[in-house]
């Protein structure tokens, strides 16, 4: 899901609400705008990408024309780990092979849960069957999922994202599954903090009016819509979310960002 | 799903409740019990299975020893038939092979809408997503699905069924399937209509607690849960569904019915 329009821009700046920005921020990475380069923005991507390891990721960023590193992306592959750790999980990945490697320090013996990503082409019947019976072979079937999106756009078409089987094995366990990446206000906070920055001090530009926008601003973040990838002008009157802008495509966000940056 | 221990046995018969048993029934099959043979039961097999057409499966029932006709089967695929042909449908089929045959008389050009059944190995990522993509194509949105099973049990393991990948879609697509089959009213009621009895005539007997004994209740019939195939022990303590009775096999219910309709 075209991670290049879904990143977060944080920082002490005044927004199109008007507020001064506070001196003390500063340009972490390099954008194809050069004003933003020389602006005191810090700037994070935070994308639900779960097909690619942050290094290919981060690559493809690069080719873009984005000068990124990987210590400045946030994904749910990471994060996932994160939890992993801390609750002694054992995964049985459900996975691309392109992620797969995120996860090599993690123990994947005598699986005591399922980890989803968006697994593509590695979504057969044969291994969603083998996730389903790992499930329902353990007494409290713990179900990790990388994002929960409906699907996305590639040029063939559009593809079932990784929420369609997640609501699938879903359904067959009769579990609920925990989502790890946006727009659980977890993975929004968990990318403020590696920023140093308060939710009211950030902004999130997304494509997505729900998982982007809705989950940024129940975090206290103000977020900004881009009328590009997977955005429809339906999404300009949802019944639920309400961005606190629309811009037309990346560049006019950053210009908007950018004049209120600079005063 | 076993489809041998999910019948319907329709009869104006006596029953474990003590009514008595009219005269004008008739056998319209033959079982393996030859005590049933005799009797004056109506019987009709009436199954969710869709991967299979009616003649592949009356071939099996036959090998193991069912002596019965294609007529004397109610399963999900000739019933959709008949609903796409009354409104005009021409599916995109996303089925087993087994059961295609069953929809050469439809038209299946410039589809209107998605059949969905136990497809096994036919659920892949590419045919999950050419499904996804012809309901996203339509102003109006159409998914049939042929039951909504969790999952069923092979000699292999569990595997999921049907309703896992209705799931799946209805969740991409934010629509909701319309289901043919167990536990749909209007599929029993089909079953009973072609036998000609009323529900409060009627005993189902399955191994499903939901989708057998549930709906089949919800109708009017009476219905027995058998201790075998998909059976579990917490079944009897269902928090929704309570059996009228529970039979540890296919056996004993027709002993249990037997007793009562030869009185």
């Amino acid at each position: 899901a075209s991670p290049w329009v879904e990143w977060l821009l944080g920082s002490r700046l005044s927004t199109a609400r008007g507020h001064t920005a506070p001196s003390d921020t500063t340009l972490a990475c390099h954008f194809p705008h050069p004003r933003l380069k020389r602006s005191r923005l810090k700037v994070r991507f935070c994308t639900n990408e779960s097909q690619k390891s942050r290094g290919e990721l981060v690559a493809l960023l690069r080719r873009l024309g984005f000068d990124i590193s990987q210590e400045e992306v946030t994904a749910p592959a990471p994060a996932t780990c994160q939890v992993l750790e801390e609750r002694g999980l054992r995964p049985h990945l459900l996975v691309h092979d392109g992620v797969r490697s995120e996860f090599d320090q993690i123990d994947q013996s005598n699986p005591n849960c399922v980890v989803l990503a968006d697994a593509g082409e590695s979504f057969s019947y044969q291994n969603m069957n083998k996730a389903f019976q790992t499930l329902m072979e353990l007494e409290n079937p713990v179900l990790i999922s990388l994002g929960k999106g409906r699907y996305y756009k590639e040029t063939s078409g559009l593809m079932l994202d990784v929420g369609a089987y997640m609501k699938a094995l879903e359904y067959a366990c009769g579990i609920e599954a925990e989502v790890v990446g946006k727009p659980s206000p977890e993975f929004f906070k968990s990318a403020l903090q590696a920023m140093g920055v308060e939710a009211h001090q950030a902004i999130m530009i997304g494509d997505d009016i729900v998982g982007d926008v809705g989950g940024a601003q129940r975090c206290g973040m103000r977020a900004l819509q881009v009328r590009t990838g997977k955005f429809r002008p339906s999404d300009e009157y949802h019944p639920e979310v309400k961005a606190d802008g629309y811009v037309d495509n990346l560049a006019e966000a950053v210009d908007l960002l950018l004049q209120h940056a600079d005063k």
